[in-house]
């Protein structure tokens, strides 16, 4: 079978200066994956005309499919819809149902008046097939071209998504003989990717073809993740799933979870399946933890609160921690540490806490405490946990790192003290 | 002069299956810019041997600067290193330095054995100029052919801004003559991108052909940058700053701030200036004001702690709102914030509070409470301000939103309850 590649294309001055971090391209790519379409390349070019036409008539060349966001804005500088409409020899016209989604946004949602530069949105080039816009006023647009399909559609990524999933996926799938796919994921935390990568050799090179295994590392955890291509879905997933099983015996020790999950998504299964609550103090990580938490739906079912201990009279006005804990050992030490754990567990009442107290920098290191020194702690009321880190990178990097390792400790002591 | 033009070339099936979003091109971009180099091309490939190839042979067409991160690391899949030493006709050999590097990291900071793999990242192609990594265990490395030069960094982001700040640089505007440029950026919310265009389209159609506005939207805001591109630093600068003056009048009524800061860091200088602090009560943002508030180094001068109350229990135990408001009113509602406002005032002594509640999604909306619908309240101990929200749309863009909300609520509080 023929393989099917595609190309992203971003537009946009802003990707160019760095202004804004493209996070389309890799939704895009997750979801062009999972239907079997291979991502070959991924462009973004500002909003130059040459380099725009440049860029559709190179990536025609590479992929069958050319997925092109940005440059659909209201603003002056966005170039793309004129340059769509001679690049496929066709004439501005106005779309009725994209007219009437126009007014429809601003008659009934945004309840303000329209002025010419909006009603600009509804025009389209006459040779491709509108692509409806239900979550804003920029209409997406369906190009062919000698075999190569063409996508235009808004940088937004709410509206970008919003065309992926009610439209542009299934066209693609209508459109084009796509083979079946079969992935496999899990997570492991405390091994370095070089560590695993020579642990599991023997596993990686004894892999059949169609079967590709990839490293995925981020913020001292690595993804692997086993991926077969082939035309029988049923089938791959067997096979898939008979590799998969191994894999999770040879790297059993770090293994987070046999699923794609994140880190937090693994803690809140854990803690939902026990019906088991939590809570944090935090002081070095403020309120990281809680927000990593809190982005998961339905949270509430195993979250409670946090105390963000930032200054220490919080710590000691509304944690308890000792003054003379803090005045002897220092804010960033076991002691206040664990203090923080039972003023926590005292005013939250939920079943488990994590504590965290570190300096992140870039200021505020001394040479007995230096910067990256991190105090973390897990328990519960019977049974406490507490480590010290020593992380070596910027801050915000220190704060993620913290709040990973705070949230591995958590899920390992709940394990640990369970009774079998 | 010559515009300079670079290329950015990420290598990494990781990218092209959307597993890891890539912030490395936005950071390397912003610094290019600001150093005078034009960024034509960002462009990401998988680790395919003739798509990299490819990539260098293209890319060496639009550009006379190519920068390559990712593909060093010790896994298997990574071939960068083999295919830049066979495009540039060259031999791999250990480079001293780089081994003495390798070494040094694993004996005195990681304190743990070397296996194969790691030494052999010491390994360069013996037509290359090594860029030694202060941050880790793979060098850079620089090559030169016809003209143009190409740049092989690791893509792990704390190693590679390392090398970019540390040598990648200043080497570069040792080798180009590149021109002088100034920016400056002032950040508006509460208004939209098309309705600023419009506002301001006299201001921009008269701007200097040297001179360019960029709109950069983002949640809720949009920055405004002026760029002069020229020869004469001086000068540019007097006229970028004699045209920003006049912006600066036209969007007086939505300018948040004339520096190219986050509304964050905004906040956290307005605070600083008046020797104020901050706390929060965060119920549906779940802890993310506070961690935007903390992500600002030193912003412990400001910033005390916060209470996530997320849970009803929270809110009436440590918050000490009322029950019988939660009974009446919801969770949801002007009642309980201004409560919520009242107990952190209390809790946490600071000058200032935030307090939220609301329906992130996907789940728990009803008919008169949907999802997206936001109570926000900021106050200080003499006045309180509370308004409601409706946001359309996923979690984690109605958690953004209505930080960022919350906190411009509390920046013109502070601004309108001043005595003057």
């Amino acid at each position: 079978m023929e393989k099917i590649a595609a190309s992203i294309i971003t537009i946009g001055d802003e990707l160019l200066i760095g202004q804004v971090i493209d996070t389309n391209s890799a939704w895009m790519a997750q979801e062009l994956n999972k239907n079997g379409i291979w991502v070959r390349h991924r462009l973004a070019v500002g909003d130059v005309w040459n380099d725009i036409w440049q860029a559709l008539d190179e990536e025609s060349r590479h992929s069958r499919i050319i997925l092109v966001t940005g440059g659909l804005g209201p603003t002056a500088d966005d170039i793309t819809k004129p340059l769509l409409c001679e690049y496929f020899g066709g004439k501005l016209v106005f779309d009725e149902g994209a007219l009437a989604n126009v007014r429809n946004i601003f008659e009934n949602i945004l309840k303000r008046p329209m002025i010419e530069r909006n009603l600009k949105q509804a025009e389209v080039p006459d040779v491709c097939t509108v692509i409806p816009n239900e979550r804003g006023t920029a209409p997406g647009m369906w190009f062919e071209k000698e075999g190569v399909i063409y996508i235009s559609m808004p940088g937004v990524p709410y509206e970008m998504k919003g065309m992926m999933s009610g439209y542009v996926l299934q066209a693609l799938g209508n459109h084009f003989v796509l083979p079946a796919i079969s992935h496999r994921t899990l997570l492991t935390a405390g091994i370095g990717e070089s560590f695993l990568a020579e642990h599991i050799s023997h596993f990686e090179s004894a892999l059949p073809d169609f079967i590709k295994l990839a490293y995925l590392p981020n913020y001292g955890m690595v993804r692997l993740r086993l991926t077969a291509t082939g035309t029988n879905k049923e089938l791959l997933e067997e096979q898939v799933l008979a590799q998969f099983d191994t894999l999770k015996r040879l790297v059993a020790e770090w293994m987070v979870i046999d699923e794609d999950l994140s880190l937090q998504q693994a803690v809140g299964k854990l803690l939902k399946q026990r019906g088991k609550t939590i809570g944090t103090a935090e002081s070095c990580t403020g309120g990281y933890i809680a927000h990593l938490l809190t982005s998961i739906p339905g949270s509430s079912e195993f979250y409670t609160g946090s105390i963000v201990s930032y200054a220490n009279t919080i710590k000691v006005e509304v944690l308890h921690v000792h003054p003379e804990t803090i005045e002897k050992t220092g804010a960033v030490s076991e002691d206040t540490v664990r203090q923080m754990m039972q003023g926590a567990l005292n005013l939250l009442k939920t079943d488990y806490v994590i504590a965290t107290s570190g300096i992140m920098g870039p200021d505020g290191g001394t040479i007995e405490k230096p910067i990256g020194l991190v105090w973390v702690g897990v328990g519960d009321r019977e049974n406490m946990k507490v480590q010290s880190f020593r992380f070596r990178f910027d801050r915000q990097r220190n704060i993620e790192l913290t709040a990973n390792n705070a949230l591995n400790m958590l899920r390992k002591f709940i394990l640990d003290n369970e009774i079998v």
